[in-house]
């Protein structure tokens, strides 16, 4: 039998936090192109991360969110000045929670909640307390003290270090099912918050559980 | 100055050979959605080598190729049996060149050349034959002696090792913007071949030269 879970570790973006929040300010100011710009900006976003680490070229998640900014304007022939991608930026700041978030957190708090993200700490730190939300989390990990992107397992095993809690009685929650892959294969237990009815990766490894939503994984952990 | 090229390298799937020829095949096997299939096929294929990579957890290029096909079929809901994906699969062995590709080997010819590929030997092999291009190449190296995908530094170096010349003095020629990033940030001198003027990737490095085929490459080195 699986051990009991003895501390829960979330991913930020898009787990906690809606990055497609950004598609209605790149709507404003780009007319008839938010879905698109938001959606090429999230997929570059995550793309060099993973590029950067395999060459061995970390730059943090700030710069890297504003290079896919800037790529993605410019497939997309949108001119964007840096005013206006200050604007995009900033946007990454003040990201809402989903809506069942907090409830949700609530009913977790007998156990011990940490973050793990790409995110740098100068992110998350003004993230996490734009949604008040400071006093849920014990541990906010980031990735940016080792350089390193997920699904790398050293990022992973720097947050159950810290924690000093086995990585079997962790459980880690995602919404990305790469981020998933990455844990799973580490040695987490995981629980995917499939929001879209995405379809699993083909990746060779299996999340403990699946939920739509976190108020879903509340009702089974509580 | 730049040291003469002394050895040329070139990537195969998207600069030798075309890989969206599998389109066809999968128009033909799924009326309407051939483009679409051939699409998330291939973005998954190299997710996937990217995630395996960074997670530790290679498999080779021919599994992780079915394994992308197996995703993006249920992705599509496109009920592919085990024959119809045997048929794509094949496809992959006798990808044609593109229609310049011939007649400018034949002209860079008086340098040794060499594939660098994630394909593995059993890919390669039969889809170089199938073109009548085997008497090109020197070598034709596969990232599967190692275990790791591009870009990663190593698989590049296993190329300018066996080959036994400097990398400033090796030429290394891709379609694909992030392999040309890979190598570039390693040393090779790199040509990115845009067939389908892409927008450069934001990875903080740049390639020697863009041409928009081989055959402006071999103008330029003849």
């Amino acid at each position: 039998m699986a051990p009991r879970v003895r501390a829960l570790v979330f991913d930020a973006y898009g787990t906690l936090f809606d990055p497609f929040a950004v598609k209605t300010r790149a709507e404003e100011l780009f007319p008839g192109n938010g879905a698109a710009l938001s959606q090429l900006w999230r997929t570059k976003q995550l793309e060099y991360s993973w590029l950067r680490t395999l060459m061995g070229r970390y730059e943090n998640f700030w710069k890297l969110t504003e290079d896919a900014l800037v790529f993605a304007c410019r497939a997309l022939r949108l001119s964007c000045d840096e005013h206006q991608r200050k604007q995009l930026m900033q946007v990454y700041l003040t990201l809402p929670a989903f809506p069942e978030v907090k409830p949700a957190l609530e009913k977790l708090a007998s156990l011990p909640l940490s973050i793990l993200s790409n995110g740098t700490p100068e992110m998350l730190s003004p993230l996490v307390a734009a949604n008040n939300m400071t006093y849920f989390f014990q541990h906010i990990f980031s990735v940016d003290a080792l350089q390193l992107y997920k699904p790398r397992p050293e990022v992973y095993q720097h947050a159950a270090t810290s924690l000093g809690i086995h990585k079997e009685a962790i459980g880690f929650v995602s919404s990305n099912y790469w981020d998933i892959a990455g844990a799973t294969s580490f040695g987490f237990r995981t629980y995917w918050l499939n929001r879209n009815s995405a379809v699993a990766d083909e990746l060779g490894v299996t999340p403990a559980a699946v939920f739509v939503n976190l108020a879903g994984l509340s009702r089974a952990l509580t």
